[in-house]
């Protein structure tokens, strides 16, 4: 039997848009293969949020299911798609299904039996879980079906007193196929192999994994769909971060002849690389936006933010901005002219520097006493914030922020100054991963480098005199190894936990609660943020979710 | 059987401060009744989100619960308070429950049934469900527990396949006893005496509703718990807004003879005074901050919200700076001037026209063009935003920001400019009802009125010449109506729905399709807004979650 895996990046809510890609894949493939696969929702994209809730969206997905369905006759090619279901019974009025279609039919359907409701999922919210596993006959073959989390309960740890996998492989298909759209983070790849290879060997069957690609706000999907075959050894593994249409022959004796592949995870710098590139890319093209504006410092976070989003949608379409003030060192200026001349990114030179000192003057005279330390301090992070969004009122374009993890975790960063923007880029990558990724942006693009005394200098937000970073907090290796045991503790890695602990060794118990403290008391500057363009385990926004004026400091 | 209702005020986290409240009423209480019953979640408050994560968080609750084991040895008194019990099973790590105390040690526990994860809860994101009724002897009565969400699917819309309450009414309770954290929004304390008293007659057994009060972040509890006899007749209720402890008797002769007492429901515009001065005053004293700073342009939101502002910490720890520019009308700043004196308000005015002037320069000067209309708009909005956040840096206050739901609704509001601010007060009442809830205030406070010129001119931003609210939008009335049936249509009462058709009937299709986009296209700003005090039945936040990127028009 042939089946094709259909690996594409959608638009959440754009059902016409969405349905329009399906269509054209049916159209090149539907006669020359026996079975297309699309990914979970494909039709609503993934995840609609409360757009579910708006009474004529999900008529308006059966128009489209329709359209797919007399597109159907034409083509020999049994169609599985994702769709939203109706509940006809009590409870949430959905269900998260699968739909196979066949000559203008639905032959069967299948709705999800996990719904995930942590981290940032919430599918609890929408959706009624299956009850029943989903088996189906085609062209002499038993079909198993499982959606993305149903293949989730199957090993430790178990976070459902069901599992769908065990249920499934009572029914011994020949073919176990599973819809997913399962998001990208570090280590994911890896664990996903491991998880539905071992499925695969629990239901004696070959399994195809289909998962979507493509950025949705600060989600970003990988794809790198695969297939094993019953011993759960590789078959084919599509690439990760692009669209791909692949069609493999299974179930028949010759698909035992196709060699076996390594089913392979990438390195988490490469892959922060491309996952970042694409959640830049995805939110300009599904927002809509003529450009991107950046606010270059001299520093390394802009830095990266600037050469990212060359990356992802040309050097043309990116300006950049420096705003020097009193305080900004000669090399930063200099740093900036060399970053955007390498990366040839237009640079404008604002400088702040009489709008700073007439609103000291402002305000010591309305105030009656001088600005201290921090004020003086954010009117310069606020001015610059407010020429970046000038800029984008003006032209259309999208200002990116430039924070990263450690400094949104400590609330080192303005609120409405440096974390002006619509898209976060940095924000989950902690500024020890920033440094090794600037490196590997360095090493891939030997024609425009970001200058190594970017890379090089002291980090300091440079708001005050010869301020660095290192005053006020710990050196980032240690900063870094607190913070990533706090934030996602839970999650990391065994190798992860032993290097953390390695440099926690050295640090004094008072220095980690004064940071955990910091973390604690910022919580009103995140809830505040852009979204964050999500590549660690647990990251800011959906993902963590936290009282402001409630507090808990265990001590 | 004597029974004590305590409707007290927690915060989030505090397990040693919310125990010290609970220790207090059994100091006081604990040999005066036979039970006191606390309200849903009282040890950890009510909603504790991901510091449900934290694994010393449940450890340190239940040191704190032996606290309270330990001090009702003293007392003859059983103690009803809800907590958080671990699951011995698979699935979730928790239950919501609520545990039994009685001389030194736990009686009983029950676990909650129906975890709500719809509007602003997400219970299924921590909580694995109860299965069984908790029904328990003591003194004699059979008592029988729900927990908030237990009651609510005894009656249509039913959105759970199980209902406690049926399950509940088989045991035949003596006595029916509902913990509650149940936020207080438009038509809720109706609602509540509706459902509640139906479970009551249901049950056959007096009903005692205990439910929390106080502001936790966006959300606020009324409180109002209540106690109504078999034929869901009142017998008791406690006041909205405010701490109680009150004792009553049932299940004996002597409490047939009590009166019947009507359960009230507030008026709205008396629900949305009491609810959002408790939103300030909770806020800021949780967060502890010494006082709130408010921009005033002479227009009825600012007004508003110093009013408020006062009523809820006192005039002298409020400030309010006017920051007049070339658009604001002589009438503006003279309004501003006799409203802070009204309320014995601190006014500040700070000028931007020359920061104003100087950065049209700035921007002409460096992009080589002039501002345009919404570039030169906003400008004046970010400087305003950036004074009030000097004062607030400069001070510690709180910034309070002032836009109301029709201008966040249609994104009429400057991100970083207007929307500066840790909470949001007027965030989810309509323009419509702000001048309701004005005039409500002048009624109230004959000695410390809102100018009726504030109320009686027409809405501005003043961001350009001669610039009225009314250019751009359609009058307040109808867009407001518009705005209610998109955004709550599917909750609204049947009276409301009749209001807005009568409006909407004169209003064309284009019109309400376009403040329709104007809505969608608009998700961005609001995802950045402070937390705004919820009113409504669907307020922005977490009651309605929305993709930014993605897009559904319905046309």
């Amino acid at each position: 039997m042939k089946v094709t895996l259909a690996q594409l990046n959608y638009r959440i809510g754009d059902l016409a848009g969405n349905c329009n890609k399906i269509s054209e894949v049916i159209q090149q493939q539907g006669n020359q293969t026996d079975l297309i696969i699309f990914s979970e929702l494909c039709i609503t994209g993934y995840y609609p949020l409360d757009l579910l809730d708006k009474p004529e969206f999900i008529a308006n997905q059966d128009e489209h299911i329709e359209r797919i369905k007399k597109l159907s006759e034409q083509y020999s090619a049994g169609i599985i798609i994702g769709v939203v279901d109706r509940n006809a019974f009590t409870g949430k009025p959905y269900h998260n299904a699968l739909m196979l279609i066949e000559k203008g039919n639905c032959r069967f359907i299948y709705h999800k039996q996990l719904l995930p409701t942590y981290n940032i999922f919430s599918e609890a919210r929408h959706f009624e879980p299956g009850k029943i596993p989903g088996v189906c006959l085609f062209r002499g073959h038993r079909l198993g079906f499982l959606i993305c989390e149903d293949g989730w309960n199957d090993q430790a740890p178990f976070h459902y007193d069901n599992n769908p996998v065990q249920d499934l492989a009572r029914e011994k298909p020949d073919l176990v196929i599973s819809l997913n759209s399962s998001p990208s983070n570090t280590g994911k790849q890896e664990e996903r192999v491991l998880r539905f290879t071992h499925i695969a060997k629990h239901c004696q069957a070959p399994l195809i994994y289909v998962n979507q690609t493509g950025a949705n706000d600060d989600i970003v999907y990988d794809g790198a769909s695969f297939v094993c075959d019953e011993k759960g050894q590789g078959v084919l593994q599509l690439p990760a971060f692009e669209e791909h249409v692949t069609t493999i022959t299974v179930l028949s004796p010759d698909a035992k002849k196709s060699p076996s592949v390594t089913l392979l995870a990438m390195d988490n710098i490469a892959l922060y690389y491309q996952q970042l590139i694409m959640g830049i890319r995805d939110y300009v093209a599904k927002c809509g936006f003529p450009g991107i504006v950046i606010g270059s410092s001299g520093g390394i976070d802009s830095a990266l933010t600037l050469a990212l989003a060359k990356q992802a949608i040309g050097a043309e379409k990116v300006t950049a901005i420096t705003m020097p003030s009193r305080f900004s060192s000669e090399g930063s200026r200099h740093d900036s002219e060399a970053l955007c001349y390498n990366l040839g990114v237009k640079l404008y030179t604002y400088s702040i520097d009489d709008e700073f000192a007439s609103s000291l003057q402002s305000f010591s005279g309305v105030f009656k006493e001088p600005a201290r330390g921090i004020t003086a301090e954010n009117i310069q992070a606020r001015i610059r914030g407010r020429v970046l969004m000038e800029y984008s009122n003006q032209t259309g374009y999208l200002v990116l922020s430039t924070g990263n993890k450690s400094e949104l975790s400590v609330g080192y960063a303005t609120l409405y100054g440096d974390m002006c923007g619509g898209l976060n880029v940095l924000g989950d990558l902690y500024k020890t991963q920033v440094y090794a990724l600037a490196n590997y942006y360095n090493e891939l693009h030997p024609a425009a480098v970001i200058p190594q005394e970017i890379i090089d200098k002291a980090p300091s937000a440079e708001l005050a005199e010869d301020q660095k970073d290192s005053d006020s907090l710990p050196d980032y290796p240690v900063l870094d190894a607190i913070l990533q045991q706090y934030i996602e503790g839970d999650l990391i890695s065994e190798h992860e936990r032993q290097q953390a602990s390695a440099i926690l060794q050295r640090v004094s118990t008072e220095v980690i609660a004064e940071v955990k403290k910091l973390v604690d008391r910022t919580e009103f500057k995140r809830r505040q943020a852009p979204p964050i363009i999500r590549v660690q385990r647990r990251s800011f926004g959906a993902g963590r979710q936290l009282p402001i004026s409630g507090s808990y400091e265990y001590c």
